[in-house]
């Protein structure tokens, strides 16, 4: 991270919500000296008292509207399906000039839901930020959570050029590196790379909470056999993904629905008995590893860098 | 690790297969002393070059049946589907009084191929460690693979108890825990646990594998959301897990069954808009998180303890 810099890249920054991303953001602006003030609010009584127990940020509102007041940066870091309510709440209350962001992982509803509600003369830029862990809620920050993670921009066709550039600077700031995309077109790749593979993860993890019932403790106890790297994926917030689900459900589906048909083509090749589909079949996969070791988006360390540590 | 022990508890150690299983076998015995003497034997000519090259064991014989000969330890560490031939080419050449296991994934189905070419005299006592990562080959091995992790026995009705015992005592110097079961019962665990939870992601991933097609190399580069975890189980070895499939096809298929019921539920749940549902189902997933870690099965730390490393 670059040394406390001069003059705040933002003079008073707004958190609308208290988890995961946002802490984060907190944390990490606060190290790197980008933001003058950074104040928060949450809806949760509960949210609001640890954020002041544990000083997350500078200040801690009662309410969204004294948050954004006077603020040149707001962030709506909340459940996809809360963004158009909380929108319409601060609206009134945004100043001129200011930019207004938000870290959902569903761009077109959210665009939706959040921008008739936006004044005009504040600059609405949708983001989302491809960084997180299984982990929720205020105490579940830290700064380098962004750090050679994509943080992905989905600008709309009248956003100001110069306020994109300013918020594309403090991602960068924050350790992120930035694309901008199509809104429709961030909710189908994510429905690929995410969405998809968080309902399977909960859907495996829930089959063998059924057959639990039936091994006793079997299931957790050998779960080191593939297994757990799902348990880990379905830890995350139901909350969240509930929303993220019935918001990108369109192209989630679409992905699962492709899924099921594939999965069926291996079921029948198991059941006929087709060495030579399963063999080719994983040896493709198996390349797709490759290339995302190559591009420096995991560890080629054996299980994770998990192995031999443990 | 325990001091190397003032005498071997086996003289000579054949190991058939040269892979992680193996490999990791032979470091963790040197490591401690556990075998006077460690042979291995590979079919693949480059594999038994490269153990040569490395070191990996004492002796790399070019015939399995040399490799047994005069052994009290035989493991076959090779592909299901490979177990049977190997077993009759071997049984001639066993020791009598020696033991002889196995590393294999599946176990009704190895017990079948390999338990009649046992001669009498010899024990055949089936093991499976849960252990691996997705890397393989004779250079994969490490010497901590099997610490704290289970290795089940699958005796038979006939195994004479004093080798079930021996073999138990080795497995636990090599820093497992053992627990015996059922061949059966195994095998329907191991369909849960490992087997369905395998093919799951490597049908996710080739699903992503289609689609990247139509969106260049937009997956890999996205995938830290969610993706890249099943890529790193979809990489693992093509053949290994083609044979796996094909001998605990019925459990796999039950399972895989189960899992296209539930995820057409949770499917319908996301077109029918009933979040309800589906909060509660990720609810009940993230308790099952807190039992594995409770457990001691994997660490809390957040993604694996990738997150803020990278």
């Amino acid at each position: 991270m670059s040394a406390p810099a001069a003059a705040p890249m933002f003079r008073r920054v707004a958190l609308i919500g208290l988890g995961l991303i946002a802490g984060s953001m907190a944390l990490a602006m606060r190290e790197s000296g980008l933001a003058g003030r950074i104040v928060g609010y949450a809806r949760s009584d509960e949210t609001r008292a640890t954020a002041r127990e544990i000083g997350l940020v500078d200040e801690v509102t009662d309410s969204a509207a004294e948050a954004v007041a006077g603020a040149d940066l707001v962030v709506l870091a909340v459940p996809v399906g809360a963004m158009g309510e909380i929108a319409a709440e601060i609206a009134p209350h945004l100043a001129p000039g200011a930019i207004l962001t938000d870290v959902g992982s569903v761009k077109q509803s959210v665009i939706e839901a959040v921008a008739p509600h936006v004044p005009k003369g504040v600059h609405f830029i949708p983001g989302h930020p491809l960084a997180g862990t299984e982990h929720s809620g205020p105490r579940s920050g830290f700064p380098s959570l962004f750090r050679n993670r994509w943080w992905l921009l989905t600008p709309l066709p009248d956003s100001d050029p110069a306020a994109v550039a300013r918020l594309t600077e403090l991602v960068r700031a924050l350790g992120a590196n930035v694309e901008t995309m199509e809104p429709a077109h961030h909710d189908l790749v994510l429905a690929v790379t995410s969405h998809a593979p968080h309902l399977i993860a909960y859907t495996m993890v829930g089959v063998a909470d059924h057959l639990r019932r039936v091994t006793d403790d079997e299931v957790i106890k050998y779960s080191a056999a593939g297994f757990r790297d799902f348990t880990r994926i379905a830890a995350s917030d139901p909350t969240m993904w509930r929303d993220v689900f019935l918001h990108n459900r369109e192209a989630t589906l679409d992905i699962l629905g492709r899924f099921a048909e594939e999965l069926f083509v291996l079921q029948r090749a198991i059941r006929m008995g087709d060495g030579q589909h399963l063999h080719d079949y994983f040896t493709r996969t198996r390349a797709i590893r490759r290339g995302i070791i190559e591009a420096g988006q995991d560890t080629a360390a054996p299980d994770f860098g998990r192995a031999g540590k443990e």
